[in-house]
């Protein structure tokens, strides 16, 4: 059975506080505030159709030219013949793994993790086998060591997200480095989910399509929905240097006959979007990111890891149980007839009983709503009953 | 591994072909020439959109609200809460698969069927049984007890494409009602991707979501690809009154979070289409398929049912084979600088050698362009060197 969404399966209670009246402040998905380039939305209004035709199942090759110059400047070199335009990076994720594995395999994805993996492997009948990062060591990459100790011969893939929903964390290209040589050693196949490259604050971001000694072996899966906050649109890529692999995936795609037509002109449209593009968005994200981390960190008994990516964080709170809390927030608590909807990090751990204390926010608000939302959070935790400190 | 494209699999000859100047009449792929209703596309281009946002995982309920009018008018009762939007029926067929059956079990499609099905089947982990519909009997379903003998116990689905591809077969009201007493007495689903419902040209178009003793088994693929010449939207839907098969199909929406936004702005429009928008489209298929029909069987030793739906046709050519003569069409012959391309029937059967002497033809070209290629055909037909009568 798929898994139901951490994402999404409070919005029953999130509706009825809504028709009590009360203001309720979405911490609980990954859907940016920050506008759509009006450019991008105004290629799609010019562009001249007369029949709007199935494209290339990879994709209209003009878009997959254009971006080989975006993946240039973030310092990923592919040719368009290395690029399949994929419906988001659901897709991008489901082909990598059908690709690559056949049912029953296993692939290793450190974990708290993106909740929808889970549903992805349930599709391509493969497993996950989670490796637990701890919110103590900020959610870093666990120790190679633990990785060898879960390789048995059906492994076959590790799954990356970097930057990392939900953690936030930002892989080092040293921990880069340390994945290369595990799949180096064992063969595996390294898929990295490259949704947020866009959104680092500090450190320096390193692509696994940037490892030099597994050049067959690297999948990356990107999408524009955060990119240029386009979630709607359903565009992201499947990219691979490994000509197989690749070929295997173009089957898949002429199954399906074509990614969105509309929404590939404007992704093609956003490559044009000039190189100061992403200043605003991202000092808006990492603006947002103090914020909440320093008021997190403010309210007794919380603790929040600073991360250096997307815009998530973690935060263990000194409650009995996130699933529990986040349904009284929405059911039983306002401040100021405002309350919060965050979610439970226990839906991004594979292992039962992990994250219980853990909650996921999204900081896709603006600062004084992150403002008003942490009031009610740090009100919430005075009261609430199942409190353990 | 997927099969290749039956449809696809000869464009570099093609492409080779137009390299030497000869003009090449694609009858291979039901891409139709037909224009998209402008006033569709309009609607995307008058659209306010700020942030290009993730819909409803099941898509747009105002969009859900809209359809089940296009649908009332189509003679099928449903709610808009048992509507899934997806992209593409590609999408919808594989939630289908997904939703319903589980890895290894076995679901039953007359062939010639739809080639993709096939990889639907592959990436959903179950096998399809094919019976054969001969061209003898102008593709009609098979007996019954052909069907009877072939449920095991590990059949949960019966799968149809109504009116068909690639036989362009209309499956009478009485043919419904033989599928709805087999999925009654064994339990089965009956799926049925009815892609081609507005193009019927002869006796009447019944949808299995209007049998009455089964309404929990149906499971009703649809798309507007067709409809609206729009191929290029990636706009289908899942229906099914059945609440545990809907809860289950959702659920995979979430996964992929939702379908395309952009597009589903012109599906919504599509709705509102004046009543007597697909007289025309109709006609002109109509006129096409009486053409290519009386074409293909003026030519001695081919023989060409004539179908009552949908935009295509199988024809039994005088050859050796239909992979070799549709490949040598496209390398070795001209006519007036000009060929066709086809689609070699064999990719469409799942029992081997059968097809071997049939071709798929879409008529998605004008009267002009058909009674060219009819030309070519008639031509490279007496001089073959593949010729068999």
């Amino acid at each position: 059975m798929m898994p139901p969404s951490p994402i999404r399966k409070l919005v029953p209670y999130a509706e009825a506080a809504k028709k009590r009246g009360t203001k309720v402040h979405h911490l609980n998905i990954g859907q940016p505030d920050i506008e759509t380039p009006p450019t991008i939305l105004d290629a799609v209004k010019n562009a001249d159709i007369k029949v709007l035709a199935y494209s290339h199942s990879a994709g209209n090759e003009s878009y997959r030219k254009k971006l080989v110059h975006y993946y240039k400047k973030a310092g990923i070199d592919i040719s368009h013949e290395e690029i399949i335009i994929t419906a988001g990076g659901s897709e991008a994720i489901v082909f990598g793994m059908m690709a690559c594995l056949d049912s029953g395999d296993e692939i290793i994805v450190p974990e708290p993790y993106y909740a929808n993996y889970k549903s992805f492997a349930m599709m391509a009948g493969v497993r996950i086998i989670p490796i637990t990062a701890t919110i103590e060591n900020g959610f870093a990459l666990p120790a190679i060591e633990s990785f060898e100790k879960l390789i048995t011969d059906k492994t076959r893939a590790i799954l990356i997200c970097n930057p990392n929903n939900p953690t936030g964390y930002l892989y080092s290209k040293e921990e880069l480095e340390a994945l290369e040589d595990i799949c180096l050693r064992h063969g595996l196949f390294l898929f990295s989910d490259e949704a947020y490259r866009e959104f680092c604050y500090e450190g320096t971001y390193t692509s696994a399509m940037q490892l030099k000694r597994i050049p067959e072996q690297v999948i990356l899966m990107d999408t524009i929905s955060k990119r240029y906050s386009a979630c709607g649109a359903r565009i992201g890529a499947f990219i691979t240097h490994n000509k197989e692999v690749y070929a295997a995936a173009l089957k898949l795609t002429q199954a399906r006959l074509s990614p969105p037509g509309l929404a590939q002109i404007l992704g093609e449209a956003a490559v044009d979007l000039p190189d100061d593009y992403f200043n605003e968005p991202k000092a808006a994200y990492q603006s947002r990111r103090d914020l909440i981390v320093q008021r997190l960190n403010q309210i007794p008994g919380v603790f929040c890891p600073t991360p250096g990516g997307a815009f998530y964080v973690i935060a263990r709170l000194p409650i009995d149980d996130g699933d529990r809390f986040c349904q009284w927030l929405l059911e039983s608590f306002s401040h100021k007839e405002q309350t919060v909807m965050l979610s439970p990090a226990s839906g991004f751990y594979e292992t039962p009983g992990l994250g219980k204390h853990e909650v996921r926010l999204a900081y896709v608000i603006n600062n004084d709503d992150i403002n008003a939302a942490m009031d009610c959070l740090e009100e919430a935790l005075k009261i609430y009953p199942g409190k353990t400190n």
